[in-house]
């Protein structure tokens, strides 16, 4: 199954086109059309009294205004409660335009449809909407006290609840010989890819037929939620994703109310309509992440073993729920990392606050919760006065337990079962790496100079490609060409080359005759999404299933013209050809020639073709039963349950001891996806998500005042890190194949951002000498701990809490 | 298999909205488009000197005007022969645009692209081509002659020629007890449909995506045909076919040149495009069908049975060969009807003349068949002064004797073989429904009242339903709905209504939730096309066959969810349910909806399955080895011959003994294509083939003069029968099932056309006493042939000629 480019550093091939500026984005499109822009709301909470269009109606280029009052039917109602867990107590979700209430600055009010958005811009601002403001609600410890609701109808701010338990953590924890109690904290971020969100919708009035053009994560879901909202049959929705710049997650979300109005208005219009976010609509109206609180509780032995663990989250969904049960069921879950935590229990509040929804970005949920693992196991070597090394090394899972069995219920509802991984020589690979050992002298070595430097580790598992499927479509076209299809989308990641690598060994055809499709609802309408690391795992697998289908189709027909076993063929460079007689065999686009029994006298194909005519059985129809005629092949991957990548990092830091800035320097990486479809995209993929970790970990953070107002929603003040502030980055590859997928791998795109957080609050606290508990941190943060340490506000390491006593039961606690 | 729906006459689906005007023709579509016009030859035969387009440079509202000289590689070279048939000499086929001669008025020269087509026709006018004109070709004999030659390089007008004998049939004939010799002819004609061709493009240059409609009999031949001479891959490019207002033959032939060159100006301009063919263009640079020369000689017994049979037909198949070698295949494989010819050798010349092409007309060559040996049984029974009912029954071939095998190669290349048929009882049945025997007493009533009357009668045998395949597509939407695919294009025959009849009853749906698209390659990407009466052989037995797939897995997901095994279970309206237990079940939809292991929480429909859900099952992946999401059926009827169809008609004429009107008094049918779908569209294809048989044997003719100038190209001058003109049409069915598929069909679109010269002829001649041997009569003609007999030029019945010796070996004679 392996060939030649599987497994090879080969250069992406969309870069050709992408770097060269020849890519083509949502904003590229639709010129001719209509633009859309949107009345937001300025108030983070508020009723709405009254919305006047007067002073919009004589502007010259004007097409429509649109307030809720237009909409009808299933456009009228909220959108839809994507997932509806039944974690869930009240699950609250915008309309397309809001109805009575705002419930965070930037939500869509009224729509402008206008000539061209420069004209709907300056419409914008004609329209006025009178407002009772309302009292804002930002932050978990504000939504926690609820002294004022969100939504109305609520008692308390409590979107969802949800706990898990194995074994009893709390008695465990009483019994342990040694507790420990940490508190912790994350910030909010967002995913602020270069392009933000854009829709372009054509409705077809002749066909009955949609055709939207959207930056989205998911084709078919934009397709499935259009179609409901609109009242139409998914076969009158097309959904096509042009090039994306960028998704980390917050484009997964669908149907956005700008997704919806702007199909709804290209059909009442009769006309193409089109809408680009600018980037303070993506600041204040796409989606956060991160923001949570957490309690953890854990009582191990005098090697640091776990025996229980006790963690208690709360999560910021902000203003409503489409998406957000997801993310700290992600980190409730996935917390555990390569452990073995004892007797565990978890359980989570998600709640609303006045602020954009909450939803998964890159890592989705699993860097707060290996921050709250990983600084929980430092706290364990702290208070044993142990190498932190060694306590995460007695607690790892070893290869010969796999399949390992959490005993938990995964967020796909599917058993969490990790499926492979040897922790130990990650481990060891890693302290070799970065010379953990030898740490201690370059430690005293600096010092020596006057300088501070800390070192840090963080150990995470990642369940990657969740199904419950992909799609995969492999076509060789009469000249040859090889044409890919898969439904999930791109947003950069590199698809178009390894899928083409996948299949290009698969088939025997050189990568230069293979396009790749992707998020077409056209060619493949059954889909899911790119999201959770399954782009590779998913459609990587359903093209190589797709491309053997053809394969053994195109061997089969080959056999029939060569007058030869199939098992006796092999195809090279593209060519079916006979083991060990090469100038015995045909090109496979002639096979494709062959393959249609409906021959067209049109090309040199088909003319080549002609000479393996042979003498034709009329006894047999020209489609054999459960035969079809051209050359493709269909398949579908659906795995029984995710793979689980794993990785560890370690970073080395130096905190100045002035000015408190922090400096990283070193920030090594071991890693295991599973088999490699290209190491040079992994790497790339790592080398992004460490650039997001430390983003995460030192610079970016939503800074919200207490009237939910964005104060940084721009990218002059948005902290985003330049190159000069991400480390080099050292990587060791691990490889234990996945026994659930045909080729082995695992997923790899969220991978290097989610220990950020953890490993570089490790370093710096090993840097500092006392707690780092809330990140990111900052220099000016990072000066006030040191005083607040001087004075002994914070204790040392060594002498954190004990445990408290048992929580009261859940569901009494807020 | 068979239940409410096949077989019930119900009103046909489509006509609700195409009886009310909602119809949705080519030129309804492409507003904003630019209109193209073509500046068309003036002359039959000339060579191009020189084009001026100086003229039209400054006219307001010009967008381009294009010549060969513009045209570059594929679209350069002359369009494809489509049947590269080995009887085919030397097949010269048009190019796009002329390229240095034309071949016959009418054809194209030069492209106009305007902002609208009044600015696009002035235009036309103002481009000055300067011809060297040369000699007219027209007519059969002068292409014999060969005193000119049509093209350039070639010795004589021979396009193909083919002999195919069984037996000796020279050596029978001069042995048998009795021979004739006929000497007959057939004008030319053409299909004429309300609506003329048509072509919109679009071409997407973001997708890099053409999409085509276009007035035409075959969406997947156009695609083919504009990919290859655009240089697009297959799947650049979309064909659409709207409805379309009538075909009957002329619509099969793809690429036209206006065809190309509307998709390839829409590239180059990145703009729409779209052109629609007017009445005079329809006249002059469509395609005609028809006119034929045949000599007949023919050795019998004394009973009037077939001991030998030569025919030698010369074939007019216009200037240029894309599509015409497939007429005179068709005359000279289905002359034999239903009868047994003893030895029999046929051969065939197909000429090229200086008039538009030849392609095949609702018939294809059967109506001259049909003329030559029903002429021939007439002329045996008037020899031996025998009954020409009883004469035709003694050469039929007996139920007994089916599969019937001709020893023929047939049109498609596959043996000649009649699948099932009941002559003898068909035969019976038309002598019954005519009153044969008793219209010698009705006779001798009208002749005492001074009235001339005459019967006549013809049968044929009509292969239907070839090959190589169609495709059809079944899917049922969440909400229930079934959406029909199958890639055969629709022109008005009720595809919509038999289609859903056959899917309702295979999936126990109300036929008001069932759409079917036909001719749209976005649904069906392969496909054939509609010609050959094969559209509900085809296009019905893959739809049943995929209808059958979807239902099974319906039957197998419902009984998962119901705990029943599937063959406990039935649909019915639209609602799986437990047989003998109707109210435990569940609707299609929600069976569509679990179908899909990706539930999305939008609509009722996956509410509605919830209930269904059930313990998840953790060791089975949401998608079964070789399943796939959804609830879809595809598959492919790929038959291993043609079904053959059969009838017989009867007519009853009166001939006004002074003016030579004829009249027709009875006309009756007795038609046999296997099990009928819908009787009334059936019928209704009768009906219209009736009429276009009346308007062949009496009116429509295309009177070329020597020059090569069609004298009657419009509505006022050719001279279309009707309502007035057209017959009573009194039918019995007669349904000998097809065993070659599985709802035992055959085709009946061309049926009602095929004898109606031959069964005219008869009546004439039975009137009037003397040989008819050259349709379309009229009353002029009969006039004149009534002088001709009056003064002994022409032979009473009984005196015609013996068959002269043996002709010449085939390949020396032209």
């Amino acid at each position: 199954m392996t060939g030649k480019m599987f497994g090879a550093p080969i250069p992406r091939t969309e870069d050709e086109r992408l770097v060269a500026g020849r890519g083509r984005y949502l904003d590229d499109l639709g010129a001719g059309a209509y633009a859309a822009a949107f009345v937001r709301s300025p108030h983070a909470h508020a009723r709405i009294l009254d919305i006047d269009v007067g002073d919009a109606l004589d502007v010259d280029g004007l097409v429509a205004v649109y307030t809720h009052d237009d909409l009808r039917g299933p456009m009228a109602e909220p959108l839809p409660l994507l997932i509806p867990h039944p974690a869930i107590r009240d699950g609250r979700t915008p309309h397309a335009l809001a109805a009575e209430y705002v419930h965070h600055v930037g939500e869509p009010v009224a729509m402008v449809v206008a000539r061209d958005r420069y004209v709907a811009e300056d419409i914008v601002e004609r329209v006025r909407v009178d407002y009772e403001v309302l009292p804002a609600v930002v932050g978990v410890a504000a939504a926690r006290r609820a002294d004022h609701v969100v939504h109305p109808g609520m008692s308390d701010n409590v979107a969802a609840r949800l706990l898990q338990e194995v074994g009893d953590a709390p008695a465990a924890i009483a019994a342990a010989p040694h507790t420990l109690e940490l508190d912790l904290e994350i910030e909010r971020s967002a995913s602020t890819p270069m392009e933000g969100r854009g829709v372009y919708a054509r409705w077809d009035a002749a066909d009955a037929m949609l055709r939207m053009y959207s930056s989205t994560q998911t084709a078919s879901g934009v397709r499935a939620a259009v179609a409901a909202k609109l009242e139409l049959q998914l076969g009158q929705v097309e959904v096509v994703v042009p090039d994306v710049g960028g998704g980390f997650g917050v484009k997964i979300v669908h149907p956005w109310p700008e997704e919806v109005m702007v199909p709804w208005a290209a059909r009442l219009l009769g006309h193409d309509v089109k809408w680009t976010e600018d980037r303070r609509e993506h600041f204040v109206a796409a989606a956060h992440e991160r923001e949570q609180l957490q309690r953890v509780r854990v009582g191990f032995d005098d090697e640091g073993r776990l025996l229980g663990l006790d963690v208690r989250i709360w999560h910021d969904n902000g203003a409503y729920l489409p998406y957000g049960v997801i993310v700290p069921l992600v980190t409730s879950t996935q917390l555990l990392g390569p452990y073995r935590p004892g007797a565990y229990r978890v359980e989570f509040d998600s709640l609303y606050t006045t602020t954009v929804i909450v939803t998964p970005y890159r890592g989705a949920g699993r860097p707060q919760g290996v921050f709250a693992m990983e600084r929980t196991m430092d706290a364990i070597a702290a208070r044993l006065g142990l190498d932190r090394a060694r306590v995460r090394s007695v607690n790892l899972i070893q290869p010969d337990e796999m399949p390992y069995d959490q005993g938990l219920v995964f967020q796909d509802g599917r058993p969490l079962i990790y499926d492979s991984g040897d922790y130990p020589a990650a481990l060891a690979a890693l302290l070799d790496l970065v010379g953990w050992d030898d740490f201690p002298a370059q430690r005293e070595r600096a010092r020596a100079e006057g300088r501070r430097i800390g070192i840090g580790l963080a150990c995470y598992v990642e369940g990657t490609g969740p199904g419950p499927y992909e799609g995969g479509h492999v076509q060789v076209e009469t000249s040859g060409r090889v044409r890919v299809a898969t439904g999930l989308t791109s947003q950069g990641q590199g698809h178009q080359t390894i899928l083409a690598q996948i299949v290009a060994d698969e088939l025997g055809v050189p990568i230069s005759d293979i396009s790749v499709t992707t998020g077409d609802t056209r060619r493949m309408p059954y889909s899911v999404g790119t999201y959770a690391s399954r782009g590779a795992v998913m459609s990587g697998s359903a093209v190589a299933l797709a491309a053997r289908r053809l394969r053994d189709k195109a061997l089969r027909i080959a056999g029939d013209a060569l007058e030869a076993d199939p098992d006796d063929l092999e195809i090279v460079g593209g060519r079916v050809r006979v083991k060990g007689s090469p100038a015995s065999g045909m090109d496979l686009g002639t096979v494709a020639v062959l393959a249609n029994p409906l021959r067209y006298a049109f090309d040199e194909a088909s003319r080549a073709a002609t000479q393996f005519g042979g003498p034709a059985d009329f006894d047999r129809p020209p489609v054999a039963p459960d035969d079809a005629p051209g050359l493709e092949g269909t398949d579908f991957y659906s795995p029984l349950r995710c793979t689980f990548a794993s990785g560890m990092h370690a970073a080395i830091v130096e905190t100045d001891p002035e000015t408190a800035e922090i400096r990283i320097l070193r920030y090594c990486v071991v890693h295991d996806c599973g088999r490699l479809v290209n190491p040079l995209i992994v790497e790339g993929q790592i080398h992004g998500g460490v650039a997001q970790g430390v983003a995460g970990a030192l610079y970016e953070r939503m800074a919200y005042d207490s009237d939910g107002q964005l104060l940084n929603a721009s990218f002059m003040d948005f902290l985003m890190p330049y190159a000069s502030e991400v480390p080099a980055v050292e990587i060791d590859h691990l490889e234990t194949p996945s026994p659930l997928n045909p080729l082995g791998i695992k997923g790899a795109g969220e991978a290097g951002v989610i220990p950020g957080a953890a490993v570089l609050a490790a370093a710096v606290e090993d840097a500092e000498g006392f707690p780092i508990t809330r990140m990111p941190i900052s220099p000016s943060e990072l000066f006030h701990l040191r005083r607040r340490f001087a004075s002994g506000e914070i204790p040392p390491l060594r002498a954190r809490r004990p445990a408290a006593p048992a929580p009261r039961p859940s569901g009494q606690e807020s």
